[in-house]
C-alpha cells in the first residue's frame, strides 16, 4: 500500500495524535515537520504537537498548526476527584493555548456547540454550551456594570442538518457576521481510531473543523478562510467503527504473540504481512454487505458525556474569565 | 381610568381575542377598524380578526395585520382523535393563512422555534422543530431529486440570551441573511390573560414577533423591517400570571353573581366598581412585594407541552409541502 | 361555616403549619394540645410543631406526632451557596427527628420516591431516590467489608397507579414485607395552601402519608398501621390550587386594605364577611363548570425540582450516615 | 478444547438461537432434545425452539422450554410501516405462545420492566412499562364497569440494584406475594455474541430469567420457583462486548476467505485452527489488562431503543387484551 492511500485512510481520525502513530506506525521513527512533546502527571498525560510544514501535515495527514491533546485513561471510571484534576488542567491548558496563538485576554469568544442534543454520543457540544458561562449580552446591555475579570462570552448549539436541513457551518457564519465576535470555539463529539481512547480523551485544536470530521456528515467545514476569524477546536472522541475495533484488537494480538516471544508468521499467517490500512480494508469489505460496520460507544455513553461536557464547560469557564479560579473550575458549572 | 391606560395594560396579552375581548369589556361595541368572525365546528372555535386601520390598533394596542385563532376547550383533556382533528385544522387555516397574506407554494421557509429546550413551559419552539420535516438541504444538495409536492423548508431553535449571551433575534437575523429564505415562521409560547386559554389556544399572525412578547424577556423583535421578508407567528399561550388568575376569577365571580340577579354592589362593595386593570393593578400591588406574582403553568405542562408541539409540527408539514395529505397530517411527525 | 365545616376544609392543606394557621385564623388564640416553637436564621425558618393530643388534632385536622417545617422563602431564588446551608438545615434537622422518635443508628431505612417521573412537579421523589446513597445490597452481599459510620439504607420508586395498576402504599408494602427495613422514609410532592410556599418548604412529619394526601390520587395510605414500622414522610408543596390562589390573594387584599386603614366592608362588600372557606367554595363554584380550577406550578418548576430534590438527597445522605460529614453534604450528591 | 468449556462459554448469550448456533458450529448436525423451525416472511423471520430434555439443555447450554425468537435484521432502518407489521407480528407470536404455554385469557399480568432509566442501552425494560396500557386498578376499584375484551394488567420497573440496593427479583417477589398475578411477563435489555442482532431482534422464553443474564449483574434470578408463578421473558439484546466483535468478525473473516476459495490457513495461520472460544479467550486475554473490553451499543441508542419498546408495548398491548386490534396495534401506544 502506497504512503498516499495511507494518508487517505489517515484522514479517517480526527485527532492528531492518533494521526502521527499511524504514520509512525508505517515509518517507525521521528516525521519531519512534526513536533511532539508529551508530560504525564498523576494519570493525566498531555501531548502538544505541532505540524510545522506541508511535509509534516503530507505524512500524518493533518493540517498544519497547533494541537494539543490530554488523555485520562481512568476518566471513565467516574472518579469525582480526578475530574476536578481534569477540568483544572484543561482550563490551565486551554488558557496557554490561547496565549500561543496569540488570543488576547479581552477577545471576544462564541463558543459553537456543534452536535445533536437527541443522539447521546453527539450532545457533547450542545451539553457543554448549556454549561458554559456567557456573559455577551451583559456587555451589550450594560457594558458598565460587568465586573472587572470576565470577557464577552456567547454560545450556540447551531444543530445538526437533519433537523435544520441547514450546514451547520452557515448557521455558524451567519451568527458570526452578525454578532462579530473575534474568535470561534467548536465544541464537537469524534470518531477514534481507538477504543480506548472514547470518552478519556480531549484534544484542541487551531485547524478549523474540516468537511466530513466529527461523528456528523459535515460538508463544509468550519475554518478561519470561511468566517474569517481564528477557530479553536476541542474534540472528544466518543464513538468508534466496529472495524476499527476489530482492526486494532488484531494489531494488539501481533504485538502480544511477538512480546511472548511468539512467531506472529506461524500463528497469523499472511494476515501477519498485512498492513494496517489493507487489513481494516479487509475487515470493513466482510462487515459492510451485512450492515455490521456501526458506529458504536460504550454502554455508559450517557454518564460519560455529561461528566466530560461538564469538565470542558468548567475549564472553559475558568481559562476564559480571570475572575473564575482555575483551581476550583467545577465550582462554576452545574 | 382612561383609555390610554387600558391600551397600555392591554398590551399584557399577546393574543389579539384576548385584546379585543378587553377593549369591548371596555366599551361594549363593536370596534371600528377591528373586523372579526368567528366559527365553531365540533368543539374548535376559529377566529379570524383583521386589525384593518390605525384606530382599530390602537383600539385594542395590537398592529395591523391578521390574526386567526384557534381555541379547544377540550385540548387538554389529552384525547388523541381531537388533536388529530385539531393538527388537521391548524393545516387547513394556516394553508389559507398563507394564500391570503400571499405567500407562494414555492417560497423558502425558515422555521424559528422560539424558547429554552430546559423549562418546559418555554420548549414549544425546540419542540415544534425536532418535529418539522425539513427539505431545504435535499434542494440544496440535490434538487434535481426532491420529488414534487415540496418546497424547502428549514428549522432552527436559537435558543435564548440566558443561555447563548446573544438575543434570539439577532440569531435568526444573521442566518436568514445568509440562507435567504422567502418568509420566516416563528413559534412561541406565550402568557395568556386567562387560565383556561392555557395550551388550549393556537395564535397565527401576520405582525411578528415584538419586544417583550412571548415568555422570556425578548428586547429586540422579529419583525418584518429587522429580518427583511414577512414572518408570520404562531404562538400558544403556556403560563399565566397568578395576578391575572386571581383578576379575571374576581370578574367571573362578579358575573356569577349577577347572573344569579345578586346584587353585586352589595356583595362586592367598592370592588364592583373597579375597572378591570385598576383591580389587576391592586392584585398585583398586593402579591408583587411577596415575590408571590409568579408566572405559573398547569401540573400537567409536560404532556400538554408534547401534545400541542405535535398538532403544530403535523399541522406546518401538511400545509407547507402539497404532498402531505392535511386529512392524516399526525402520520407525518414523531 | 360551623367549625366542623372549617376542619373538613382544613383538610385540604397537606402542611400542619398550614392547618394551624387556618385554625388560628378561626380562632385567633393559642391551640391547646398544639405545641409550637419557630427559630429563623440567615433566611430559613424552622418550626416544630407537636400535635399533641385528639383535642388538637381536630382543631388542626392532622394527626397526633411531629412535624418539622423548614421555610426558605429565598429558595426560588437559584442561590447556590443557600442551597447548601439547607441541605445541612435538612440533615441537622432530619437527624434531630430520627432522635426525637427513637430511630437508632443502625435502624435499617427504606427511602420510598412517591410521585410520577413523567410530570415534573410530582417527580419530587423519584428524584430523590436517585440521588441518595443506596448501601442495603452492601451489607446484605458483603457486610464485613462495609465501613463504619454506614447503615443499611435502600430506595425505591413504585410509580403512580395511573402507570402501574398498582397503588404505590401496595407496592411498598410487598418491599418491605420481603426486604424488612425498621422505618420507612417517604418522600412526597404536595399540594399548597399558599403560592409563596411551592418549592419553597419542606415538611417533615412521624404521621405517614395518608389517603388523598399529595399530588396524585392515593386511595389507601402508607402509615405505621399498614407497613408494620414507622414511617416518616418528607413533604414538599410544588402545586397549589388556582382556586387556592384567588381565595388567599382575596384575604391578602383585605389585610393590605386594613393595613392602610380602609374601610373592607365598604370595599369588599359581603365578600368581606365571608369565611375563608365560604369564600374558597365560592371561587371553586365559579371556576369548576369552566374547568379552570387547575393545579398549577410555577414556569421554573424543572430547576426548582432538581434543586429541592437534590437538597433533600444530600440532607438525607448526612443524616442517616455518621460517616458522611453534614457540614458539606452537597459534596456526596450528584 | 472439551465440550464442556464450550457449554460453560455458551452460557456467554443470552438468545437460545445463538446459544444453538454456537453448539452447531461446534458439531454441525441437529442437536438431540432440540427442535427448531424458521419462517420467513416480508422481512421478518421467526423461530421458535424448544428445549424438550435435559440432553438438549445441556448441548446449548440453554433451559429446558419454549423459545421464540424473531429477528428483524431490517429494523435498525427507522421504517415505520416495517415497525408497524413487526408490532403486529411480535403481538401474534406472543399470543400463540401464551396459548401454547397454557396462559388463559383471563390470567391476570404483571408486566416488569427490567434495566435502569438513565442508562439508554439498559431501558428498555422502564420504557415498555411506560407504554404499555395498565387495567389492573380498574378490576380492583371498579370491576362492573371494565368493558369485556380487557384483562388485569399491571406494570412496574422495580430499578437496578445499584440505585435501589436490593435485587429486582427481591422487589418483584414482594409485589407478587403481595398484588397476586397469575403470570410475570419480565421485559429485559441483554447482551448479544453478535453485532447484527443488537436492536433487531426478540426472544420470547418461557424459561424465566437467570442469575447473570441480562446487561445488570443480577445475582438472583427471576423464575416460577422463587416467584411461585409462570414468568415469560421478553428479551432484545442492545449491548455486545468489543471482544465479541472481534471473535465474530474474525470468524467471518475466515468465512469470508473460503467462500472465495482462499487458502485460511495460509493466510490466517495457526488462528485458522482456533475454535471460537479459544480465539474469544485470547481476545478477551488482549483487551482486558487495558480495560478495553467494554459492553457497546451502537451510536443511535436513543432512538432504537424508543421504537423497540414502542414495538414491544403495542405487541403486548394487542396480544393481552382481545378489544385491541392485533391489526392496528401501534395506536394503542404512545
Amino acid at each position: 500500500m502506497s504512503k498516499l492511500d495511507l494518508q487517505q485512510y489517515s484522514v479517517r481520525t480526527d485527532l492528531a495524535l492518533e494521526a502521527k502513530e499511524i504514520a509512525e506506525a508505517g515509518g517507525g521513527k521521528p516525521i519531519p515537520g512534526v513536533q511532539a512533546q508529551t508530560d504525564e502527571e498523576d494519570g493525566i498525560i498531555v501531548t502538544k504537537l505541532q505540524v510545522e510544514n506541508e511535509q509534516g501535515a503530507r505524512a500524518i495527514g493533518k493540517m498544519i498548526g497547533n494541537y494539543v491533546t490530554i488523555e485520562v485513561p481512568g476518566l471513565r471510571s467516574g472518579d469525582t476527584e480526578l475530574q476536578n484534576r481534569v477540568a483544572t488542567k484543561v482550563s490551565q491548558e486551554f488558557e496557554a493555548f490561547l496565549e500561543r496563538i496569540g488570543v488576547g485576554r479581552t477577545a471576544k469568544i462564541l463558543i459553537v456547540g456543534l452536535g445533536n442534543w437527541n443522539v447521546t454520543p453527539d450532545a457533547l457540544g450542545p451539553l457543554v454550551v448549556e454549561n458554559v458561562m456567557v456573559t455577551r449580552h451583559y456587555f451589550e446591555l450594560m457594558p458598565d456594570q460587568v465586573a472587572p475579570g470576565y470577557r464577552s462570552v456567547s454560545a450556540v448549539a447551531p444543530g445538526v442538518m437533519g433537523t435544520t436541513g441547514i450546514e451547520s457551518s452557515e448557521i455558524v457564519q451567519g451568527i458570526v457576521e452578525r454578532t462579530k465576535p473575534d474568535v470561534v470555539i467548536a465544541i464537537d463529539a469524534l470518531a477514534s481510531k481507538a477504543l480506548e481512547r472514547v470518552n478519556t480523551t480531549i484534544q484542541i485544536a487551531d485547524t478549523g473543523i474540516h468537511p466530513g470530521s466529527g461523528i456528523g456528515n459535515k460538508r463544509r467545514g468550519l475554518t478561519k478562510e470561511i468566517l474569517g476569524i481564528p477557530i479553536i477546536a476541542i474534540g472528544v472522541p466518543t464513538v468508534v467503527y466496529a472495524s476499527t475495533i476489530v482492526n486494532n484488537t488484531m494489531e494488539m494480538m501481533q504485538r502480544h504473540i511477538q512480546s511472548h516471544n511468539g512467531d506472529t508468521d506461524k500463528i497469523f499467517g499472511m494476515m501477519n504481512q498485512m498492513e494496517d490500512n489493507e487489513r481494516l480494508r479487509f475487515v470493513k469489505e466482510v462487515l459492510a454487505p451485512l450492515g455490521h460496520d456501526l458506529l458504536v460507544t460504550p454502554k455508559e455513553i450517557d454518564q460519560f458525556i455529561e461528566d466530560i461536557a461538564n469538565i470542558i464547560a468548567s475549564g472553559l469557564n475558568a481559562s476564559l474569565h480571570e475572575a473564575i479560579d482555575s483551581n476550583n473550575v467545577a465550582a462554576y458549572t452545574h
